[in-house]
């Protein structure tokens, strides 16, 4: 069995936060784990969100026997939309990741997908791969780690995971399945990198609970809470809170609303009849009667609490009493439009509890000495890093050393780099693209670095462009030119200054010389007007026209 | 002596981080104290640095009698030059404050600044004023505090400021001074609150010095520390360190390398003869007898720290064994700058240490038990909080009220408020502008809310402009139309696309109607063909030239 290779190609997650995907590769057969998206930097101007380079997979499309996806994070299933598009195979998932994978699909007009769906007891097979599933807690309900079998040894998948004993939901990971996929013997143990900073362990969920308690008994007015979207369980337990306290819940803000439709019908979130209440009915009780949960725990600027800060939502209006919780860490790259947020809520009067004050949120990941157990469980012979910035995948690599894994035996792969991988042997073998595709409206993959650049240089100092009609014969001007401008000074206070600059431009017509020149003539005389009149390098387009 | 009031106008640094200003006014006298800078957040595209609206004290200026400086932080100084375009008036400062206002000076060209030295013994009187000074720790030396004798009483300025029992130059915030003027009876305490999130007490900078000897103990290739150009303390402390462990030390970066020699040439950073190397030098030595002071903290492009990251810094090459610590904490809005440059650090092979892993920094701001002893000791009537977002003074005035300020004695202000103050009463009375003031490039402040929104309109989608030339008379197209683009699609790619664009156009010219909307309907067709095609919105101009 062991004359085969394993090929496996990372797409995506390693290196770098989200956007996950991974393919595993035996002669010609392909099973593909999760196919996320990453939300962009803030250098990536007017991006809106960022996934894997999916030719790998679509120029072996006819291979591909099937999908499965681990969680119902947007980073491990907002790319199988466009993944759909090219590669038609069956999707296997929990069920309510399998429910935000049709809300997913919707959106996206795909209604003729195949989805399967499975449970933690599960085996599927895919010849000549093996898969079995074993529970993992994150901060979503019904998330699975992948164990498959594979002509080279068993390879585990850990997906997102933390070793929380105390969920809200009761759902821990599952410790006996892990012991006992150990004792089978592991090849090559793939695990989850997110929090390889963070010392010791991941805090339970259940931790929080009593200061979420000790803020509902002292709220007089309403309790707000902003978390993401997709925290079922955090969720749940404010709506426990709440009820307990005497208080109905309402949700607020669209993808709120429709995740927590969802998991009520799949029966992953449960609220006893009356509990929940819409919010026009909400606005009818006193403010001690009424809690709520709502986005924008990130700024978001389109988001429930961030239009509340800023005064602007309708139905809420935020007066002194209220308490706000934010039950959420920043994104690195959130934090001024959180800060903002957080300045706001406080100017309206609000009692405000975020992390920095008090303990309202835990990671959804594991800590050091959980990443540590999972090796110890699992005891591989190789072991990949993944779901990490690259400094992730070092420390994680680091902390494997440290339980014993031989340091050759830890392989720092980056979303791209395919590794080759048979019973008593691992390397990275080849490296396919790990270009950052953009989606940028409905364009996929046409904005490239050319575009990103211009627009950084237009984000930096705006254009100018200078627009002139000739007479094709005699080069005279015989309209124009016209100097149009935006984001480089303001227009109306600036028409001596731009007034300037058309009499350059006539100037440079009028000193003649060779016509095909004279674009590049006008850009290099506004370029330096520009700079030398007031120090900045906006973007110069000339436009000659000739009758 | 209570029959006149005290004018307070906060400029700057009320409600937010930086640029930093202050105006105490009295009949018609006026003492301004600092004029500092802001950085610009992510969304203040293009711009350089923030500035406070100086129209307050430009109007006012005969009225000027000092410009007092806490110290040489540029959110305290960076302001300085344009003040001093505008109002003429002395500067009083310590020595090392005054030798980094000279260096800003000279980079603006101001060379007849009048500029008075004060040492902390000093008492300067400027009718009805007399200001006294305080030593301060903080994270740069030679930092002082005010107490503002006047006739409605003693008004106390903190300065920013921790009580660091052990500092490394060894000078501490003066406490039998601050309990002397508690004595003497104080009316109002103005005090730092840029650390009122965090509880407790700033740790000592002599507590990380174990963790800094930890590291040059192991470390086998060089040592590279980046910290701030400012933080001469943390040089000196490395410095000390280094030669301890028998490297000679070399400092990179342009505003690091002005610095310390401006510091050392004043006493103020003190390095054993041939400790301090230049670059050049310490390229010719062995790599465990070199150390490195670098900028590049806060992960700012240009700097030496980020030019090494990407082996792009051609005097030192990281290679594997070299050791990196980061001796800062990320400015909100850095994070994503500061964690890709670990990331690289890290994939040249770096041992890499950041204040997440390791403690190698502390804040030089007052966390909440010094703050409450801050006010404990100066025993105020009136309490004013400043240097802080608004949840820092909000935080802040509520520990004040902890150690029994009266709740209204208590004063939320936000820059551009103006407190009217005599011996029983404090109120809010007027608002001047608090309007950020933008410097890009050589404008100053003609770059406001109008440019921004076009940078973020172009920095989003990029623009399209449509030109075309009409005979006048039969309103034909005589010349064009041309389409040109930037930051919208990739041109190259997208020839098709722009050409039925220009199809657009022509088709909207052909239809005729009235002439002087043309340009209007141009644009709004080519904002719908836009956003059916590729469901983007660029910023469209027409340009319809007539002959």
């Amino acid at each position: 069995m062991t004359e085969g290779k394993l090929r496996i190609a990372i797409l995506g997650g390693a290196g770098e936060i989200g956007r996950n995907m991974m393919v595993l590769e035996y002669e010609e057969n392909i099973i593909i784990i999760d196919a996320g998206i990453m939300f962009p930097e803030n250098y990536m101007l007017g991006i809106d969100v960022v996934i894997p380079d999916l030719s790998y997979v679509v120029e072996r499309k006819d291979r591909v026997r099937a999908i499965i996806v681990t969680h119902g994070h947007l980073d491990h299933i907002g790319a199988l939309p466009y993944l759909l598009e090219e590669v038609k195979a069956p999707l296997y998932a929990t069920p309510l990741t399998r429910g935000l994978i049709e809300v997913k699909l919707r959106e996206h007009g795909i209604r003729d997908a195949e989805i399967h769906t499975i449970g933690p007891q599960d085996v599927l097979s895919f010849n000549p791969f093996r898969i079995e599933f074993f529970r993992v807690s994150h901060s979503i309900p019904d998330c699975v780690g992948l164990a498959i079998s594979t002509p080279v040894g068993m390879i585990v998948h850990s997906g997102d995971f933390k070793f929380d004993h105390s969920p809200v939901d009761g759902v821990r990971t599952d410790f006996a399945k892990l012991a006992e996929l150990g004792g089978r013997g592991v090849l090559l143990l793939m695990s989850d990198s997110t929090n390889a900073e963070t010392p010791g362990y991941t805090v339970s969920e259940s931790a929080i609970q009593e200061n979420f308690d000790r803020v509902f008994a002292n709220a007089e007015g309403r309790v707000i809470v902003a978390t993401f979207a997709s925290n079922i369980s955090r969720v749940q337990q404010i709506s426990e809170t709440a009820l307990r306290y005497g208080r109905h819940v309402a949700v607020v803000g669209r993808s709120m609303v429709n995740n927590v439709k969802m998991a009520q019908e799949l029966g992953y979130l449960n609220v006893p009849d009356g509990g929940l209440i819409p919010i026009n009915e909400a606005a009818n009780l006193p403010h001690r009667k009424v809690a709520l949960i709502c986005t924008g725990s990130q700024g978001e600027p389109t988001s429930a609490l961030v239009r509340m800060s800023r005064d602007e939502f309708r139905s809420v209006r935020i007066v002194p009493g209220d308490t706000v919780i934010v039950s959420a860490t920043p994104i690195p790259g959130n934090e001024e439009m959180i800060n903002r947020t957080l300045d706001n809520l406080f100017r309206l009067g609000a009692n405000v509890h975020y992390d920095e004050l008090l303990k309202v949120h835990v990671s959804g990941h594991a800590g050091q000495e959980e990443q540590k157990l999972m090796i110890s469980l699992i005891k591989p012979e190789f072991f990949v890093p993944i779901h990490g910035e690259y400094r992730h995948l070092i420390l994680h690599a680091q902390l494997a050393q440290q339980v014993g894994i031989p340091e050759d035996n830890t392989i720092i792969m980056e979303s791209g780099d395919v590794l080759e991988i048979d019973d008593d042997f691992a390397r990275i073998v080849d490296r396919v693209s790990r270009d950052y595709v953009f989606v940028d409206g409905r364009g996929v993959g046409d904005v490239g670095e050319v575009v990103l650049e211009d627009r950084r240089l237009l984000a930096e100092n705006g254009f100018l462009v200078a627009s002139v009609t000739l007479d094709r014969i005699s080069g005279k001007i015989v309209a124009g030119p016209e100097i149009i401008s935006r984001g480089f000074v303001y227009v109306r206070e600036s028409e001596e200054l731009l007034e300037r600059a058309r009499q350059a431009v006539v100037r440079v017509v009028e000193r003649g010389g060779d016509r095909v020149l004279l674009g590049k003539r006008i850009k290099d005389t506004l370029t330096r007007f520009a700079y030398e009149e007031i120090g900045r390098r906006p973007v110069i387009l000339p436009v000659v026209l000739e009758v």
